[in-house]
């Protein structure tokens, strides 16, 4: 008998009703009398359980009975109908096969574990209904962002996780290294020589991937990344790890509002993607996780989203007669409680904040006419504020030379950044979307921690 | 007028004949008279080029005429079938927008460059005709990974990048530290303190996501991983990088022979998938890189993978009559030489090899009856010689934890991969695809350095 996937069962279940059917899977429940048990199994192919009855015609009756949770156990039976019952159907077994013992003290049992307790046996927590919920969408959203991307014709790029240099400054670096710690080679100076270590000089793990995109896009014309980036940032907040997987796209030919459309159909259609795909999940996360979540997705998805220039929304702000922790001027940068202000109570709806302050925005993005202003947009969400931040970058080659000059940087670290605008400029545009954020903003799970299967935070490297 | 790509115009021609059409590209050739001209131009959004004629009855006719290579360009006009002509269409200008210059020395001139040369200017050489090929061939096939897992419904894990243990042994690690080089925090006894680091201990750069891989496959039953894995050897062949991509699907309630049975029909779909998708580049790569590509490819699509076990190969081998370099025993490890003829001379298709001696094989590897192999297969294929590797993992606890002692490894390590078989051993088998390797082998490029777009290797941490 050919082994069926618990999934298809639930899906194709017409086609398999009155028939003998064979599964494998984890026992979720099990209770049992004398003369016939009841057992609930998932095969992790999909979220719900199955239901499965025997009786004390199995030979090995007693010691099936007696299986403790996770057991694992291959079962051959009728596929019926259930009329009236909670399950639509279950398995008759007329076979139970043992294929491996759980212990009793097995951690997961049926009773509610907080969060915390589950990071710390995060080698079972994807038995849980929650993760099981959270990694499949994980999944399906990586995978609809794949989709979307290479429907349109972008080049997925593999930019460098190590990397020889800090030319975007986004933020901390952690070292790599091959050196002997103990035993550190010493120039003439008495400084550590990096020439002896792996790759000849000081290397360090990416921030972003975004420098080496904009190579991408002056040759394939719109592509994107999506791979791990890493921050060495001693903060332990519910929105950072220190190991996090980020998409860049990057559009050659392409104005600040081509990546503002993109993005719009982007988070779009991933949403979209998750909700067909996944509806058990989605609904197990409606229901237990965030009781505000289809109203908010669905907000988002049939909304078009608003587009607001910094000075513009700065202004409305300071009219709202609302009162910040943080008093909002011409030339801040906007705090989450502005943002989730302006998404949530101006708008009612995700809005693009456009055109800041070229002061606190990075050295490659366009400047404006305006020369105060530089052509960068983030997106707000109701509910978590940022979401995505991005600009039109600085193609013309005395622009963004003037700006690494004036802001102190060093133009040798930039040679084939400069050469990309020697070579050919062109107007480009791209974006960085936080994959964890995005997978938080689909499930209402409120810590980072939890939408990622092996965290890295400060002190965290288990697993 | 919309702007349209020109893998629009190529692929649905027949919409636009007569049509004014406006494309935004770099020009890559260049030649005019002083009263017309032609040029080549490449929008990125496909392999080849669009010929634009254009005559002085544009008003920058003697500017557009003197461009250098590399210029971007935006070009409105009319779209015409041209019969007899190389091209099966050219683009009559109407107008020709000038957006970016480039500059006479700008270094990707027509005439050919060495490899080696093209890998110093990586900022430049996806303009590059073989280039451009290979990173869309990189980006189709990485698409068709995921299509085929997604479709059987694996679920996608991102396994962690950073970690804190060196279980799996695969290979040399490369540090992450944010110690301070300069002034190593020591400890009572003199020697570093690594409690004073990031994560409160020694952290290292993943060898591959296996161990943790199999965490979510005895919760999802099928997953597969994707992502970057590193090695810190100091060896310069043209098949190693010290940064690489790595596929690694894991499935539960699964045998050795299921493990074969998914990668072969995986390497098949990816292979289809990219012939399919990029006809243009494969063309490119069997015309100019590899004569013998599509031959090779075809055979692999078509037959049906070989299945032989080691003690047999080895046997076959001893009694082939060629004189190997390394004589072949019963044990030893199989050298490239003899994977290659194996596949090649022997069977002409690819071969899995079974059930290695367990000296040869990691310490996971299911013991068979035999107690002297180990339910390990690796994949061989012609030109290449092993593309695969992997096994049933050993699911027995005590069989496990007495190969950690016998192997004199440290039980501790491993205390979440032994709960794993504690609670609920089910049977279970993986299997490991270097993602480059895969790219070489669909592109007969002959240096992993080349179908990596940054390439890292000892020395080397450019870009």
């Amino acid at each position: 008998m050919e082994k069926v996937l618990v999934k298809k069962l639930f899906r194709e279940s017409d086609k398999f009703v009155g028939k003998e059917v064979k599964i494998s899977g984890w026992i979720r429940t099990l209770r049992a009398s004398n003369k016939f048990g009841f057992v609930e199994i998932n095969d992790g192919s999909f979220f719900q359980n199955i239901q499965v009855v025997f009786d004390e015609s199995l030979e090995n009756f007693k010691e099936i009975a007696k299986l403790a949770i996770s057991s694992s156990v291959s079962v051959e039976g009728e596929f019926v109908l259930t009329e009236n019952a909670k399950q639509p159907f279950e398995i008759h077994a007329k076979k139970v096969i043992l294929e491996g013992k759980s212990h009793s003290d097995y951690p997961l049992q049926k009773k509610r574990h907080t969060l915390e307790y589950l990071r710390e046996i995060a080698h079972l927590r994807p038995r849980s209904n929650t993760f099981s919920a959270v990694f499949r969408v994980r999944s399906l959203a990586a995978y609809a962002v794949h989709k979307f991307f290479q429907e349109q014709g972008f080049v997925y790029t593999n930019t460098p996780i190590i990397t020889g240099s800090d030319a975007e400054g986004a933020g901390e670096m952690f070292r790599i290294t091959t050196l002997d710690m103990n035993n550190l080679p010493k120039n003439e100076e008495g400084n550590i020589d990096y020439k002896e270590d792996f790759f000849g000089k000081e290397a360090n793990l990416t921030v972003s991937g975004q420098l080496e995109g904009e190579i991408f896009a002056l040759a394939f014309r719109n592509i994107y990344t999506f791979g791990p980036t890493f921050r060495a940032e001693n903060s332990n907040t519910a929105r950072h790890a220190s190991e996090f997987w980020m998409i860049e796209p990057e559009l050659a030919f392409a104005e600040l509002s081509d990546y503002l459309d993109n993005a719009e159909a982007m988070v779009k259609y991933v949403i979209k993607y998750v909700m067909e795909n996944a509806p058990e999940e989605m609904e197990f996360f409606n229901k237990f996780i965030d009781k505000g979540l289809f109203d908010r997705l669905n907000n988002v998805v049939n909304s078009e989203f608003g587009r607001v220039t910094y000075t513009e929304a700065v202004e409305v702000l300071k009219k709202c007669g609302h009162k910040f922790e943080y008093p909002v001027e011409w030339g801040i940068d906007l705090q989450t409680e502005h943002e989730r202000y302006l998404t949530e109570k101006v708008y009612g709806k995700p809005v693009f904040v456009t055109d800041y302050p070229k002061e606190i925005k990075a050295f490659y993005m366009r400047m404006n006419e305006d020369g105060k202003t530089v052509a960068a947009a983030d997106l707000l969400v109701p509910g978590v504020g940022e979401l995505i931040g991005g600009s039109q970058r600085e193609e013309r080659l005395d622009v963004l030379e003037k700006r690494i000059e004036d802001l102190g940087l060093n133009k040798e670290d930039y040679w084939w950044y400069l050469e990309l605008r020697k070579y050919g400029e062109t107007k480009h545009s791209g974006y960085g979307l936080g994959f964890e954020r995005l997978i938080m903003y689909l499930t209402g799970m409120g810590n980072i921690r939890d939408v990622i299967p092996f965290p890295r935070t400060p002190g965290n490297a288990e697993f």
